[in-house]
């Protein structure tokens, strides 16, 4: 029996609740596809920065690198400032680990009520690859004249050719591995003077190398219309960090609800763990009340059996998920039409497997 | 009669198609209520780049700054990279003229197909307030060890107190004057380290002088997701240049196209010029043949006469838009599925009024 070393994290508020349901799904898988798991679970959150000044201890890395995957649930809460919460471990995570790969799908389920009129599941189905470790997401800069009126701040992304390059590489990968050769690309070269341009022209250099992908490329607010207005037209969608990350929560909020999306960073060449998560964050306002909707972290928990080498047991978890969906009479938790707690709800998408 | 000195730039593309039929209608409102109007028509588009080497004569915003108001139809053409002739033209007047404010109103209009199920018109009427001279857009940055594989880019973002404020109390002051005490803003501090925990800072303290409007602050992300799940939620929403755009393209996705939605670029002290111009860019894919949809274009002059101080011609010109697209039988352009050509459309609405 092959066993996986999984660091969990269940991190702040939802997280702490959407967690135990998924890693119930991983026992159960487990069992019928004989995989063994080994969890070390880890406390680190807001909590313990409150109470440490840090949201991980000093070793926290090392740990977190002698595991196989991290199983994330989510960063965040109200009494921490979130550029504290996320700089002190989520994105330290993403970067030092260098998983460069923000990958999420963006799929119409069963049983989910879709925004836009006239759609069924599998007519919304398409990939998101966002940049994960540098751009627009940055430390650098700071404030000038602070207090005065002249008071001001600067904000500077970078985006090298080894990081450009390398993620745009992925989604030509990607395009063809689906065999779903169509890459589109998020750009803003009209506006941000030097890095899309630059983006631009690594992306134009990328496709000669793939010419049997169709390629189109978007500015992000044409981009964003284009998600409402005709989300079939997309296969691949390549963006920079903050592109990515508004294309990955804009997307699942076109097929209803990002309370079940999944996003998996990676690091393709495998030198350091790779971390999966659910889309939502960590939801102070419904935390604690068990009625947490569940999918997001089960299916991140899919993606991450995929990542381990294990692909049809996370087909296998993904079919329980859309099966419990799909069945009206089925337990779900209140965010999409029922009555189940949290708890219930991943019962249901265990025994479904 | 009261005349107003218009400066006319139709641009590129579509550009030159919709002007027309914006300026008959203007005429026309003109004839209904005793305004007059003296254009200046300037030419300055990417064709002027291709043959002088610059968008606009060097006395470019010395002949606009004579002028009450600016028309502005598209500018852009596929045979001159955007970042030239946007910075070469449509930036540099938002910027000189300090029309810092980007106004654009989000309202589902009667015979426009919604992409969202179950809306009809009057329950998607919202404003976007975008800060339209600083932030993201920006100059700031260049190029490094370029033409090697350590090549990258910087681009740096800056954001002052003062522009940050002004742009904040204008949508106050406007969610005020339109009786809609309520003012979202759109953030990214989880992830923008410097610039967006500086905006909360400033819009929490501009809150405190408006005690009467209910506030909230969204992630970029969440709030994209949020205009498709619940776009009923908003009355204003305020954010920065390159957040206003994104939502400000997407706003007019999800009320169903991006061709009938305007924008006034304003500076509100009146020091300067403001301009008037639609959405939507220059299309060169439908270019040229006479089927473009001028209401984005007819709407943004509806919003001139209302900055000019004839809020009543203003508000006839969108009824008129109005109950055009009300009528089934009303000409209306291929894109919202009818038959007629731009002008035949521009025509049915100069005759409504
Ligand atoms: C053409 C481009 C520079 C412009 C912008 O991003 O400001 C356009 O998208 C707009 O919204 O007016
Ligand atoms: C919490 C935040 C920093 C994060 C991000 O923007 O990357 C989240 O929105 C996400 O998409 O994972």
């Amino acid at each position: 029996m092959k066993t996986y070393k999984i660091a969990v994290l269940p991190g702040d508020g939802i997280g702490k609740e959407v967690m135990p349901p998924a890693l119930k799904v991983l026992d159960t898988i487990g069992r019928i596809c004989d995989i063994g798991f080994q969890y070390s679970e880890y406390d680190w959150s807001c909590e313990t920065y409150l109470a440490t000044g840090s949201m991980m201890p000093a070793d926290g890395m090392d740990r977190l690198s002698q595991h196989d995957a991290i199983l994330l649930g989510a960063v965040g809460y109200p009494t921490v400032p979130d550029h504290i919460s996320l700089w002190g471990m989520l994105i330290p995570i993403r970067r030092d680990f260098d998983q460069y790969v923000n990958l999420r799908p963006v799929r119409l389920l069963p049983g989910i009520r879709c925004p836009l009129a006239d759609r069924k599941p599998g007519d919304i189905d398409f990939w998101i690859v966002r940049e994960n470790t540098e751009g627009e997401y940055s430390r650098i800069g700071g404030r000038f004249a602070e207090g005065t009126d002249a008071e001001g701040v600067v904000q500077t992304a970078v985006f090298t050719r080894h990081g450009t390059d390398r993620i745009i590489r992925y989604a030509f990968e990607l395009a063809k591995k689906l065999d779903r050769p169509h890459v589109s690309s998020a750009t803003k070269s009209n506006g941000l003077f030097h890095s899309m341009p630059f983006w631009d022209e690594r992306f134009e250099k990328m496709a000669a190398q793939y010419p049997g992908t169709r390629i189109d490329s978007h500015h992000i607010d044409i981009l964003a219309a284009r998600f409402v207005l005709s989300p079939e037209y997309f296969d691949v969608v390549v963006g920079s960090n903050l592109f990515g990350d508004i294309l990955s929560d804009l997307g699942p909020g076109v097929t209803g609800t990002i309370a079940v999306a999944p996003s998996a960073n990676i690091n393709p060449e495998r030198r350091y763990p790779s971390m999966f998560e659910p889309v939502h964050g960590s939801a102070p306002d419904i935390a604690g009340r068990n009625i947490a909707n569940p999918v997001g972290q089960i299916w991140a928990a899919s993606m991450m059996l995929d990542h381990l080498g294990e692909p049809e047991a996370g087909r296998m978890v993904l079919r329980a998920i859309e099966t419990v969906l799909a069945n009206p009479a089925a337990p779900r938790t209140p965010d999409i039409g029922g009555k189940a707690s949290t708890a219930q709800f991943g019962d249901a998408i265990a025994a479904a497997l």
